[in-house]
């Protein structure tokens, strides 16, 4: 809820170690992980703690540097967290050309949601040409770019998508072949027509009914990167109907399966090999990209419940200032 | 059951195709994938029939042949089935060295159990020293040749076993440094103790329960070479405490595991990198193997049965003749 949010004013915080950096956030990114790093559970990373700033991934630009590497003025890809004024550490800023594309495009399709896409569906999802591919939260910046990666890879590119209208733009905008919304009741017969073929990638952002819909499909040697539960970050839902551990095994085996999960991070040697592949494509226009720009660090919260809900469509960010 | 068996005399088959061979069997192997063989559902290779003969890898004999590549008194590996003569094809028969080690090593250590173990453990499991590998079904062919890989990688070797008498086999003769008895109630706990720096590898075999205490101990970059479910085989059992699809999911994610089903055939490719790497160690008694070797077709039945419940020890295999 909003109320668990609270947004309080302090002084611009000055530097102390010899390496800080002070940078004001000028765009902040939203995205569904952070609602995992709320949690007091065991993850990759530690929870933020209440009474904590937020994460999150911002372009800014540095005001002042004990670092000799960066000078005011330095348009930079740091974790500046929900706040207007950070305090980073060398290792965690990239300097970014604003020049090549939007700064905006450096939070969502050449930044870590277009990252994550094509780790993911690259490294783990290896698709060959004639394959299907299936993604869901295919309107959002991973799963459109998803979509668009398996088209140049030669796929047919089946969206998962909330809603009529997303499903129109995942095929309109992105190119998908076929859109299937998660939220039919007939979800399962849907994407069954959606993959005359199978599935043979299914890139996993969501969890839950949508995953068993998608396990039936399933060619031999099918690949299932795990990328996000996004269904699942509230809270696991119980059902009756649900595909049981059992059964996956028994599919994993039959059917030679793959399951991966992967955080982007992992896959930083790749980094490089994703913008030069992907870059260009952004600037010629041939790969496109969604954004939901939404003014005022205040108004941080209610976007960010709503991204969870579904609600918004595209990349969202928050311009802070 | 073992009424569910037909054993019936008939002629000693002719040749006909211009590429039949016949063979006399002298060895067959039994192996729990059997089993899975007998339901009438869809799996990596077609159900045996109701009427037909039961299909298993064979060591015999080339009684007379239309292939001029085989001769009549080769010794050979095939697919002869629980029976005492079968006319095979050339591409399922291979000349084997009777002088390297017993023929039956050729259905068990060397032969596709052993291959298993070697495809599981170093093409999906890929162990680094250090990590520790945990095994169940850890007396049997293939478990006990994960155990001494294991160690050959310099991992912590962990055996599940059925019973103290198996546990006690799995550390004294093959190794393991230390075992735990998959019917004790208190499994998770005494995994938990046996792993104190968690699980690298989790080499499937058998599902159920003991996956179940497998996957909390998994630590991140887990890998889950999925070779069999032998619990599973006879039916799925349905546990209200079972861990659901959705829990795995999200370890998968968090920890970036890897679950990979495989079948040997998959990887037939290293065939000779395994038996250039195992038999010397075979021949040199470095790898060690046990072996159950039943007297006489008819007994085939009973014993097979005793081995989805775990009454044998070491790999079963039936004198034929």
């Amino acid at each position: 809820m909003v109320e668990d949010f609270r947004h309080v004013t302090l002084d611009i915080p000055q530097l102390r170690a010899p390496d800080d950096i002070l940078i004001r956030n000028r765009l902040l990114s939203l995205d569904p992980y952070m609602r995992w790093r709320m949690n007091d559970s065991k993850s990759y990373a530690k929870p933020v703690g209440i009474g904590e700033v937020m994460v999150g991934a911002t372009v800014g630009e540095v005001v002042c540097s004990n670092d000799p590497l960066f000078a005011p003025g330095d348009v930079v890809l740091a974790g500046g967290g929900w706040q207007d004024y950070a305090i980073v550490k060398p290792d965690g800023v990239r300097k970014i050309d604003p020049q090549l594309t939007s700064l905006s495009a450096y939070l969502g399709v050449l930044g870590s949601p277009g990252f994550t896409a094509y780790a993911g569906l690259m490294k783990i999802g290896a698709p060959q040409p004639g394959e299907t591919v299936v993604v869901g939260a295919a309107t959002g910046p991973v799963g459109s770019l998803v979509i668009q990666l398996a088209k140049m890879a030669g796929c047919r590119a089946v969206a998962i998508a909330g809603g009529v209208e997303k499903c129109r733009l995942a095929v309109e905008r992105f190119g998908a072949d076929a859109a299937v919304d998660h939220r039919d009741p007939d979800l399962a017969n849907k994407l069954a027509a959606a993959c005359p073929n199978g599935i043979d990638v299914y890139f996993e952002n969501i969890g839950g009914r949508v995953l068993d819909a998608v396990i039936p499909l399933l060619n031999s040697f099918a690949r299932i990167p795990v990328c996000g539960l996004i269904s699942q970050y509230n809270g696991l839902e119980q059902r009756d109907d649900a595909i049981s551990l059992a059964q996956l095994m028994q599919d994993a085996l039959v059917k030679r399966l793959l399951v991966r999960g992967f955080i982007v991070t992992d896959y930083n040697a790749y980094r490089d090999e994703f913008f030069a592949s992907v870059a260009p494509k952004v600037t010629s226009g041939a790969i496109v990209s969604l954004e939901d720009i939404v003014d005022g660090l205040a108004n941080a919260p209610s976007a960010f419940i709503g991204l969870l809900n579904g609600k918004n469509i595209g990349k969202l960010i928050i311009r802070v200032d």
